[in-house]
């Protein structure tokens, strides 16, 4: 089963080409993330014995292929495209509403824990987490 | 010879992991293109025989290596990796006020005339504008 | 009859306060005005007799009672507050998913036509357009 | 005397109208009320006898007179317009690269302190801050 979400294209979201500017759609893809997380009952953000966990970011990559515009209404499909040891990689694939392919996108987030924002310390993927994004290939 | 410039990273481009949040790299990116184009005293939008002329994107990437703060001060050096017919692949390397490196960008654009936000017409990148382009490699 | 519209609050929405970025309440404010107005079957950017439509800002403000935090979600309720004869005022409360007041945003906007970014004239709300507004005062 | 800081319309600043997004000057506001800070030896955020201290904003607004347009140079000028026991307002006059005034800002922050992102209490400018700001009124 592959999670996907919609989202409609915001005026503020749009450069002055006319259409939806290029960096935007990395926010589109962490929104869908967070959604594709809470789904399986997850956040991208939390507290546990003292310490905040999270999941930087160490790639981004977005491959676009069509032009959105103001009040297109895009489906972001997420999909697990690779789960590792400490780090987890995405697959978003985002279509119109006319079901034109408009971007792919992949980002790779490493679990992290930290008591400061100077120290971002990576760990292991918990088994819990691991089994529930391991479905989701 | 390769352009940089500097930006200091400002309060509002941080998120509530307390660094630079990781679609801003892409904005950063785009500013510092369009400051290596006016060096060369060119732009990434202009006007030319009744025709808008651009330099939409088709693909962005960028590794992270290392967090950035809020008032780092960001060198990124801007090359032009590599030049097709009709598309200029920037690279851009990030580093911060100790020397270090932050982050790596790349992002592919393609040259193309437009009348309006829902045609774009990609075409080839004319000698002089590919010239000055092809000495910044 | 008051409109009212929910948003999560996303990650890349916040700073390193914690909070959710001052500056992004007017995208919501946005945001909230145009799912506002096509709940009237109204749009803010649209073509008529060659020429664009539109409703730029000539004025905007936000007063915080209280931080807005990633995941809360914020109910906005849509309010014309004022109608004049080529412009409108809005007004948008905030609250969070506890039912507390968050901030509280009012936006004046022009009617304008334009052929080009550097032309907008200002015109008269026509009388259809005027009257869904009128209702939901 | 009067604080003032250029700053250079970016592409991805620009909305589909083909000009500056209104919500962007909020950002411009903030990153040259830094500047002005910095100028004065100041910070927005710093920890101080184990708290965090910050200036959250209350209150903003924006009243825009024309258009800004990409590769506008703006002057931003950057007064204390009052100086309350908690709190500082900031005025902000944008000119283009013309000397037009383009847009007019005010900005209500308030001094607090926090240990975690849902404490912010406000507490008085201390007397050498006060000082700093009180002479750029």
């Amino acid at each position: 089963m592959t999670f996907s979400t919609t989202r409609r294209v915001e005026f503020g979201d749009t450069d002055m080409a006319g259409i939806m500017h290029f960096a935007n759609f990395f926010r589109y893809m962490e929104a869908a993330e967070t959604e594709f997380l809470r789904s399986l009952g997850l956040t991208v953000s939390w507290r546990e014995g003292g310490m905040k966990l999270g999941f930087p970011r160490v790639s981004a990559r977005c491959d676009y292929q069509k032009p959105a515009y103001f009040e297109d209404v895009l489906t972001i499909a997420v999909k697990v495209e690779k789960l590792g040891r400490k780090s987890v990689t995405y697959r978003y694939d985002f279509t119109n509403q006319r079901g034109e392919p408009v971007a792919v996108g992949h980002v790779t987030a490493v679990l992290c824990q930290t008591n400061s924002p100077d120290q971002f310390e990576s760990i292991e993927i918990p088994v819990a987490i691991r089994e529930k994004l391991g479905e989701c290939r």
